[in-house]
């Protein structure tokens, strides 16, 4: 295991952070003008526009769930002080699950309103949990003995974080398994986990 | 109401730089080369290209009001020393319109020299009234009581800045409307905003 | 006309540099995998490659030329202290046009082997042109009486800038009629013009 | 040659970082949610998507290479002070090249199923040559009398890295005559070399 220069965590966030804004942003390719051969109308716009419902929830919960998630990688950051090759190792992880977030959100848009939905909402939701799974394990090689934590490390709220990425974790999962029963549970899910994750705090007091 | 480190500002303003980069560049796909099946001269290509107006309009109504909207944003941080979570809120709310342009811009460029040219006309102008109202609900979280204000305060143009964002917001909204009625009506609209919000300023004085 | 803070320059090159990136990395669209219904062999596959040679002409001289652009930008940007509303005006132009590139070189990608060449070749040739004197308008502006310079400003090399920009220009305008008479004259005088760009000196004496 | 500012290397990480940041997401593109024209049910997604597996793994072998590639450019600049022209000239080089892995991976994906498969591992394997190569080049001009190291350079493993880069370039180029005869071949050496790749240690010492 190597350190790097104590600039390292400023190179790789600065990274991560291009990675995030380009994926969050390829989102918008989910958004298409429909190509209505006639467009008598704007009416018969309207409906075409309507017929798309799929593609606005899964962009919007895409979305959200990802800019969540770089909050979070974000908030992690600001309370670790340098980084070594394994966590370098799991951050391009991470990098490489949310990179596939388009992809599952298009399948997702394709297939939520087919007989076909089943898979794709739990393709959905098990990439999710792959992401809370991999900053549990970030958080989790991060704070053990201290091992990248800014000192004086006691403010920081080590075991909320940890419970709360497992949580998160496992409910993906749930989520995952009980899709297949109960269509668009994974929306109202992923929906609800972004309220969740958008509320964990890294430190037991404020930070001036 | 949690606040983040000091240098939240600097983090959330590269990362919002970083997504409204990218939505002014994905914009460059409105423009594409005809596809002609028979190119029999520079004549037919350039009947081609000349076709495509509708696009270049788009293209240049939305490159540049984007470009605006970063400009004030940026304005906006200028003058701003701290976040919270609310105001995180906020500017991922503003990055979700802003990333939609690129759709709306793609359905007038498509729709606008058709019949269905009032829905397009009506959706691109009320995602910018959006975006207006966004701004202007982030610059009276900001300002309210000077909360996130950089000290000292008094050369801030708070009440202009507010008078400013709401006009351009009720704008909009009226252009909106009137697009029924008046085809084109969105662009000339859209083209004088970019020049009224380019001429906003945030500060009494010279900034040095 | 405002001056803005003084770290306005900063995050102008910061949301320039995206946008560049962007831009130049969006040219890789340019070259797309040759979709063979029956991939018999290599051979096969070689010829359809093969046929694809406009689009690496293309793409190699759009990568270049937008990266020397990028060079001269950063390189004018490092003699410039201050910036102001006009001389954002003019960045923002300058942003527009770059944008324009993928465009262009797809145009001259998929017609310069028909016999539309000619308008694909002036158009992408005059848009160069538009960029050098983009490049020259914001020069003469910033270095008018020392106005945006840092200072001291007397080892910059204010007038053999400001002429080989003309230069540029008039190259790239000079380029656009002469392509009517000799196909493949603008891929020349691009690659031409590249070197001669990536070796202007901003600077009287080496920078420390 | 010109020696630029002292923040000239800044700049240039900060522009590259870019382009790798868009290079690596641009990846996604090869993930595609297959049109179905019939989606039955979740098993025929399935089954289309499992058809896509070239894909996943041309994805995975780029997205880990760049990811690679971008460390070792990151790590080369460590230990380096300053830039002229020539390294920045290498350095875009480099860039051109590593933005056209996606084209080569789009190739690699199409039609590694396919009696083309030869070509397309050969092409894909000899870009990563050239990848490999730049590099080699970029530090071998670097650490030549010690031109761009920060001083004190004694720690610097010059002779390993240059060692290590050519082992790399032999093995790529290797790899791509014998993915003539072993297909599949040019998956495995990817992955070995993104292993062997993110092991390379460009200080003697531990780095605080």
């Amino acid at each position: 295991m190597v350190n790097f220069q104590g600039n390292e965590t400023v190179r790789m966030e600065a990274f991560s952070d291009g990675v995030f804004a380009i994926d969050i942003t390829l989102l918008t390719f989910q958004l298409k003008a429909p190509s209505l051969r006639a467009a008598t109308s704007s009416h018969s716009l309207a409906m075409a526009l309507f017929d798309q419902w799929p593609n606005y929830i899964a962009y919007f919960v895409s979305f959200t769930t990802i800019f969540i998630i770089w909050l979070n990688h974000h908030r992690m950051y600001n309370v670790i002080q340098q980084s070594d090759s394994r966590f370098m190792f799991y951050n391009g992880l991470l990098l490489l699950l949310v990179s596939i977030v388009p992809f599952t959100t298009s399948l997702l848009a394709d297939y939520i309103n087919t007989p076909a939905h089943q898979l794709s909402s739990v393709l959905y939701m098990l990439l999710f949990a792959g992401i809370s799974w991999t900053l549990l394990i970030m958080w989790n090689y991060a704070t053990d003995n201290y091992r990248l934590l800014k000192r004086p490390a006691a403010d920081v709220r080590i075991q909320t974080v940890r419970t709360s990425h497992l949580i998160s974790t496992v409910t993906y999962v749930l989520a995952a398994g009980l899709s297949l029963l109960v269509p668009f549970l994974s929306i109202l899910v992923g929906l609800a986990m972004v309220v969740y994750l958008s509320r964990l705090k890294y430190h037991r007091e404020k930070v001036i």
